[in-house]
């Protein structure tokens, strides 16, 4: 017995988004899990971690995009339940019934989500989606007993939803898929705050050429060019704002200051005699529950960083300057022809003064814009198909030439970072010029090269 | 002797922005200005405040809008130069030496601004603006010395536009004044970022038609619509954005967040036994450096937030815990009539268990949409002046319906701010049920009434 | 018995537009009056006449406006259904079996404009309001076919909601009030396409305020400040895009122009011995059909005034030919004191060589930007009612300053246009000399003044 | 001696522009230009001749793009002067004298478009370049004479800009080239116009990675992905808007439409014993003037369409109601394997009822998105070259994956064009009902298949 419709609002309420314009609720469950605090600390959560000091504008958080996902998953809704309500069970139409999970696991998809994810689980190996599901399925939050006022077996089909496990392919594939309202959503949001281009696809349209079918969800033929121009702008969106190595570099930093701040803890010295930073211990004794989890925001860790600037390590502190200051590392591109030079680099940069450990960093940012299915990869991916007028379905790839030319081929491109200090000609040190000279011979137009002898 | 120019970047820079699309540097001294970690510290400090609680997509920092102030600047710089360059001394046209200064002004403008300035500088008495003063005259900071490179007098000179004490009328006034770059940018970022329409008027329309003069700056009456859509802009921008309900009331939160935090301070207890925020100390002790100021941001204020909801002290954590979480008080409007009734409320809302000095507060937003010049007021306005044909100046109310209705007027309200518990009914505390009652006897259509007898 | 959702069609249809992104039609009847002759020869009507003579962006046609005011009637529609059901007739809610005739007046309310309305009425008193009708209710028309199939009634149904005699004000004021679909589509429409700011006010957001009532529609008063935006961004665009003094000055020409044309039909000169613009000629004698009318668009128009730049009578070419061309006349403002300064400014054009009954003109232009309700008024507009949480009704201007500022009072000018010429140094033709500067001596500011003796 | 600069406004004029906000013209040659009558004709004429039947937004005429086109020089040529100032002669920078040659020629070089260019060159044989040429080079005109003022030689310069033969490739790749501001300008125009998305690229960051070299012009490589988005951003307008079926059938039909009226001229029969469109004579025998062509525009052609839906041959006037009424021919796609089904198709189209001259048509529809430098080719494109940072140039194709899988291959496709009633049942005619069965065993998912024996 679903009790969803039982909290039905007499009238809709509104959240104004600069994207969607508006985002309607019409139901107290779902206004009841906005207002957790589970959900309100995902404003203090920046979307896009360590693009905002690249692109200013992009300071959004996680909760507009959370809004979002949800919104266009009920318009999806909507537009199923308009020109394709199922008449009987498994004719592939959408059934309606299907609405609740899927608002909820839109809404909720995120919710593990802690500061700067990506970076954190880097060094702390936690696992948001792990917690995503803990905080759904966990009696003891706010958000599963809210969803328990729907069934008691409600937070499992949430979870399994956001785990790909619920039995209905088209509520899974609403919420996570190649053309998914979470990434249509983020796509559009993260242009908007950014200010390029390259993310605006038309909404309207994808939505309008989406079909359930029985294997999940499918697109009009006649919809072609949007899906492909969905694709290729996000693969757009990949080369241009997510892999930035401005951006890239300044998460090199943050993650070798974590690294830093872990290993002094681990390694008291006279330096940092008293180094207790509360919040984190838990996650540098590699023992938290979901309380220490929840506690963190960007702001918890800028505000130890600011302390950190005070640090008498010198490397904690330089690097926390660096981050907060906004003084990014530079980076040249390798490939695997002049990746065996990496470590005389990193010999020249040790011998200039820095601590190769903590002031030299790899990282490759690569993106399959898309791919048809592989059934024996773990993580298969679901492939796009395009239903065609007498019912037969054809791969995306088939029929756009654009999205066969990227299909399968992963695009991005490993870096090499190291100080900015490298590059610059610093006639105050004269003693180490021949090493900037000789550390300059290994880099053209941005890439490592091999120099002549 | 001005070695701005000195300075000048080979190829221009380009800062990508949502509102203005490019923001262009063609000097070192702006980049290293912007550089600064006095500037960079913007990035952490929110341009809206609470807004975002109201407004979700508005999380944007004073970071932007400092680079956006700047930019309208260099194009203002721009116009009158290719139109109105100064052929002789005093001949009221535009002097192009006259940029450095101004660029520089537009930029730093806001550079003291601490964490929700407002809120802060009501507890603490701080003041953004003498800070601001400090940051660029005070030969100790980053900014100071990078001024210092354009001349010894520069860092002063800068100050001055601040100040609105700088000799050239003209300067002063494209940063300050009724129809400045600084209100021209928030109005349209603010608008952007919130995701409302209220704030955009025709920016490129309002710079066309501005034009030095002698005495500042003064606008074509041929573009008088496009001041006038800009005075009514700013006008609904005020009393749809700023003076919003629900973020006046999470300000209201914050206000008495941090005076029960300076009280707890003041008056050790039992509950809180070792309550030692050492970042915020030196302004619970009225004695602070600019370190100690320019160490604060949004982030180290919530972070004290998240420690305190563990806080023995019940009026502490659950201000906290409001505020971290989005639960606003109600508010209800009141005038000079109903004044008289705030006691009785207040004895209500005590008497159902809420301390009234942290629980209840009045809040009065007024803002004067556009006024005349009145020499004798201490904060006196500059009025805005149309140049007709003939070359006789006019008052814009003169000749526009829409400004003499609102000149002179505040627009705003009063309010008084309560808990939401009090307008809900509690079946469970019975007890309180009669209170309740009577309390939302004063209440009708929002606003404080005198019920009945 | 209607029939109307017996032609649901099975998968929407949609047209793309610019201002609502998407226009969605699901049912036969809609798609069917669309596709007849008399809609199409809509796309051949310009929107705004003369006023792509100033903003060159504005070049739309009627055919586009209609659609839009079709896609809001039908989100209107299903705003109401899902906030404001009926569940009684009589009851204030909404109804939607009035749906199928809200959207077919709205799609079919400008269906009788002809080419530059209304200047082509003034010449040849047609009136589109009544061809409007006619073409909905005459038994020989293909829109009234496709009504027909809904009910016999239905085409009649249809008229009166246009006419405002349907027995539903809330039908009604959907096409027409203050407030309606009509307006909310052209303001933005006009805006986006002439690349102005003024008509863009928050269409998500007026539309969720506003609500059925037992008299009409009503809006929240939450709302108010959207609909008071509204309100002011309708009288923006008045008076800087209807009323702009160039278009006008252009439809003075064209008014002439046409004048100039009629008189020569009737009165058959040796210049024009075989003066015969076959599809004009019904109208020059007063005496036309529905095809005669349908005939007509821009283009026939303007091929007779490529044709008559050839004309041997000189009024007639020179006015075709500034029409084309785009030379519109100058104007300059008057008021009752100047007024009788009109017949010396026409002898001295007179006297210049211009005929002045062609070669000036005088046109005001007003606007009641809003008004309470006046029932004696012959032409009564319904007044906005705000509503409160309590249930009692507030009309607008109590409320909003601004409002209240503008209402009842019509805002526009009058002007007198004259030639261009008399503004001119015309070194070449020095005879005319002082009559050009005796001229110019009454003229002042872009007013007309009495000139100092 | 060139006399451009004596000409510079006092203060700058502006047009409001919905696509560059601003169009900004500070010389009275150019105002002049724009006041033609030449020039005003382009008011006249749609930018995108029958898609405005397929987006009914995208009625926007010549004139509007013609001065974006100047616009985006001027931008251009500030750009320039402002970052790369040549220094000395043949030092590959920007020469701010080529200045006047480049706006002009930016402003002129579509004013030889005539009505719907496309169809009417390939029924009369004229040809707008050449036109273009002639309004530009002839004494006769009023755009000469005002050129003339520059310089007796520049009518002749701006010309040779538009003819590729300039001397100067900078100037010539602005206005005509794979990356140039006519491109620029009407794929920005015709998104905004048709509502769709896939027009808008990052004009502002393409521009501003512009740079003028020894040969033309080049990108920084910083601004490649700007540039690849702009390729795609072009292919996908080509796709999904220049090429869309059923402008192209409208375009067929007009184009059939002209045919026969050419036919019925030529061939007086009893039907149209007196068909006498004058202003179309000319072009009907071959032998026109300036004048003749200047006197077309749209609405001559839409006149004459609209007399000969009264014609008494069947087939003009049906087809003339068929274009102005739209409605458009069906259309399926076939390949060099079905082609030979074209017969077979005709001939059971005509067995019908259709005349198969007039009432099928084979339309193909290929763009070559980009391509490299093929000097041997009669017609070579310029490449796009990228500049490293070492100064050494790459081309487009090289670095950019999605660039290359479209280079070279020509995108679109060919389709034959009939009826839509061949594939309706109309029970009315049983008669036909075999031959339509027939047909349609021929068409498969909009293609032309062979059907199963």
């Amino acid at each position: 017995m679903n009790h969803f419709y039982d909290e039905k609002l007499r009238r809709e309420k509104v959240f104004r988004d600069p994207i969607h314009g508006q985002i309607i609720v019409d139901n107290q469950i779902i206004m009841d899990l906005i207002n957790t605090l589970e959900f309100q600390r995902l404003r203090r959560i920046k979307q896009l971690g360590t693009s905002s000091f690249t692109f200013h504008g992009a300071e959004h958080s996680r909760f507009g995009h959370c809004l979002g996902v949800y919104e266009i998953t009920r318009q999806m809704c909507n537009y199923f339940q308009r020109n394709y309500p199922s008449k009987s069970a498994g004719d592939g139409l959408w059934n309606d019934e299907e609405r609740p999970v899927a608002l909820c696991a839109a809404l909720l998809h995120d919710l593990g989500h802690g500061p700067y994810s990506h970076t954190f689980e880097h060094i702390f190996h936690t696992n948001h989606e792990q917690i995503t599901r803990q905080l759904i399925t966990d009696s003891s939050t706010n958000i599963n007993k809210i969803l328990r006022r729907v069934s008691p077996d409600f937070p499992h089909q949430v979870a399994s939803v956001i785990d790909h496990t619920y039995h209905n392919p088209q509520v899974v594939q609403m919420i996570s898929s190649q053309v998914d309202a979470d990434r249509m959503d983020y796509l559009q949001r993260d242009a908007y705050y950014t200010g390029t281009n390259y993310g605006k696809f038309d909404l309207d349209r994808v939505l309008h050429v989406m079909r359930p079918v029985k294997g999940g969800i499918a697109f009009e033929i006649s919809g072609m060019h949007a899906v492909e121009d969905y694709i290729i702008s996000r693969l757009q969106m990949y080369l241009q704002v997510y892999f930035h190595p401005v951006s890239r570099s300044m998460e090199v930093i943050l993650d070798h200051l974590l690294m830093r701040a872990k290993y002094i803890y681990q390694h008291p010295n006279d330096f940092e005699p008293d180094f207790t930073p509360h919040m984190l211990m838990p996650f540098f004794n590699n023992h938290f529950n979901l309380n220490d989890y929840l506690a963190l925001d960007d702001g918890v860790l800028t505000t130890y960083f600011i302390h950190w600037t005070h640090s008498r390590d010198d490397i904690l502190s330089d690097l926390a300057s660096r981050f907060l200051n906004r003084r990014p590392f530079k980076s040249v591109i390798y490939d695997k022809n002049t990746q065996e030079l990496l470590p005389t680099l990193r010999n020249l940069i040790q011998t200039a003064g820095f601590n190769s450990q903590y002031y030299t960093a790899v990282n490759d940012s690569f993106k399959l814009p898309y791919d048809t299915y592989h059934p024996q990869d773990s993580n298969a991916q679901t492939q796009i198909e395009l239903l065609q007028p007498n019912g037969d379905f054809i791969e995306l790839s088939q029929v756009s030439t654009l999205v066969a030319s990227v299909s399968g081929r992963e695009a991005g491109d490993q870096r090499f970072f190291f100080p900015k200090e490298m590059l610059e000609s610093r006639d105050n040190i004269e003693i180490f010029e021949p090493i900037y000279e000789e550390f300059q011979s290994y880099i053209k137009n941005n890439h490592i090269i091999k120099p002549k002898e």
